[in-house]
């Protein structure tokens, strides 16, 4: 039976299963030029939130009543294109449906092989690049330097910690539990974790971690967590703005320290970005992502949760918290 | 008689004169390598209250019951050093005192001539560089983009608006009178003048001002003015910060609302910066100015005030914008 999840209702706060709907629809049917696809893996990522509002913004608002969409591994059942085979396995954006018929455009080949299939949902798909672009070319690590990292066990958290101790700097974790930050260490081998649920005085436990200041913020969290963060600060600190989980589910405008002082007194950057900004490196990027997968430098965390009809659910526990690493549907 | 004004107590909140002391001094004694100084202009600028903070910051803060410095422009009265003779005017970094003697270090010789001496304090001095500094290397002005500027009657507000006008971008400049507005439009030629204080919805002002949205924003005041332009940024956005006079005199650290949703949301950039970052450039900046000055381009204004004894006041009347342009003592 092939099925599809539309958005419901546009969620007020946190996300719940009745801002979803999972639709019976129908067998799609091959035309000249198409493939015919079979999801196996969907990823659900925290940005999907603010699509799901209805506003201007850097990328297409959901439709109400529409299915959803993101980044997908896919199957090949059947092909009427010249660029690819039955059997093939291709990832690109695509809505959230069992099976679907497309003209392939944006869609690209990955390889069974070395590694899952699902790592082209997470280290070497967005999440890996988002975390390499950011880091580089917002953050321009420098040897020696110390990089503050909070989501550090998230997707994109875990592979800043690497890249930047591929780099040469000192790395500060920053995630929501014990194992977490056990995890971080033994696995992303972060230099030092702080709990931020067991922290009284983030402000505190940062200068402690971090006794020569904070040259990089790679900051995924947004919220109080950062306040703490951005009081430590050194001359000349890089912050990227990558997410602000902790915020994207307030429904007014959510106030805090303001920053301007903080910037100015040390000469300091905080930049946003969406990854594909940086489209025309993708190439390069996933080349270095892969090479360092293949030395052994780089590890990834995954969460696979089973079953499409629980896509609307694991997305909902991104805001728990409840996934360690990329969170993947696996079909 | 000769006399000094020294810092008596730190602030809390605005400055008032009894923070401040008006000492009588001995005259000074020439010894060899020196020269004999007598001030002519002393600069006043918001950034000096960070300096009265006893804390940590880009540059060390005032002593308690000694003497307060900025930017000066002094004759050589007398001269027992090679570089300079008397009858000279410098500038540089000197104690508010009326008479002194210095070993010269870091005082530039400045020509009386085309521009008056005043103008080495302000547009051909740290004022000036610092609006062309700022919005040249941060904000990355392009053709056909807009920019706002706030506190544009200020000293370096009023100069970022012509910098840009010559740069070819369409220009909004924010102030807190209808006498400033009139200023800036028909002076500094921007093409648009909010004034804040009659204002009732700034963010709404802004986007009637901005249709097609804000690229550049050279900030010099911070808090609920900044809100209301942060709203309407653009994709790729610059936002300058140079200036937050609207917070330097709070006692607790400001709230307003987080910028990060807005950050990334747009992929724009939030820099900080103090002008001697481009110390190494200040000679082309400096030419480039007065370039501009020459050719009619480039115009100031200045506020100067009488008296020596007048210096703390002219510091404190910065706060409540008394100012046109770059406020100036004359000795």
């Amino acid at each position: 039976m092939n099925q599809e999840i539309i958005l419901k209702s546009r969620p007020k706060g946190k996300p719940t299963n009745s801002d979803f709907e999972i639709n019976k629809i129908d067998e799609p049917q091959l035309k000249e030029g198409e493939v015919l696809l079979e999801t196996q893996y969907i990823s659900v990522d925290p940005y999907l939130r603010g699509r799901m509002r209805d506003e201007k913004s850097y990328i297409e608002a959901f439709k109400l009543n529409e299915p959803l969409s993101s980044a997908l591994v896919v199957k090949v059942l059947e092909s009427k294109n010249d660029s690819f085979k039955e059997g093939d396995y291709l990832t690109g954006m695509l809505p959230w449906k069992k099976r679907q018929v497309s003209k392939a455009k944006g869609l690209r080949k990955i390889d069974e092989g070395e590694v899952p299939l699902s790592a082209y949902l997470g280290i070497l798909g967005m999440t890996g690049l988002t975390a390499y672009f950011g880091l580089t070319h917002i953050g321009e690590p420098k040897k020696g330097e110390t990089i503050v990292v909070s989501g550090a066990a998230g997707a994109v958290g875990s592979t800043v910690g690497q890249i930047a101790k591929i780099k040469g700097l000192k790395t500060i974790g920053i995630a929501g539990s014990e194992e977490k930050i056990e995890m971080i260490k033994n696995k992303f081998g972060y230099d030092v974790g702080i709990n931020y649920k067991s922290t009284e005085t983030m402000s505190k436990a940062i200068k402690e971690a971090a006794p020569n200041g904070v040259d990089v913020y790679y900051d995924n969290v947004g919220g109080e967590v950062s306040d703490g963060v951005l009081v430590n600060i050194n001359q000349f600190a890089r912050i990227i703005n990558c997410g602000a989980i902790s915020l994207y589910n307030d429904t007014e405008i959510p106030t805090g320290p303001r920053v301007e002082p903080l910037l100015i007194k040390n000469s300091a950057k905080m930049q946003g970005f969406i990854v594909s900004n940086y489209e025309d490196e993708f190439g390069e990027g996933i080349k270095q992502l892969a090479t360092w997968l293949k030395e052994g430098k780089l590890k990834f965390e995954e969460t696979i949760v089973e079953g499409f009809e629980n896509t609307p659910q694991a997305f909902i526990d991104l805001f728990d918290g409840k996934n360690k690493g990329k969170m993947i549907v696996k079909i």
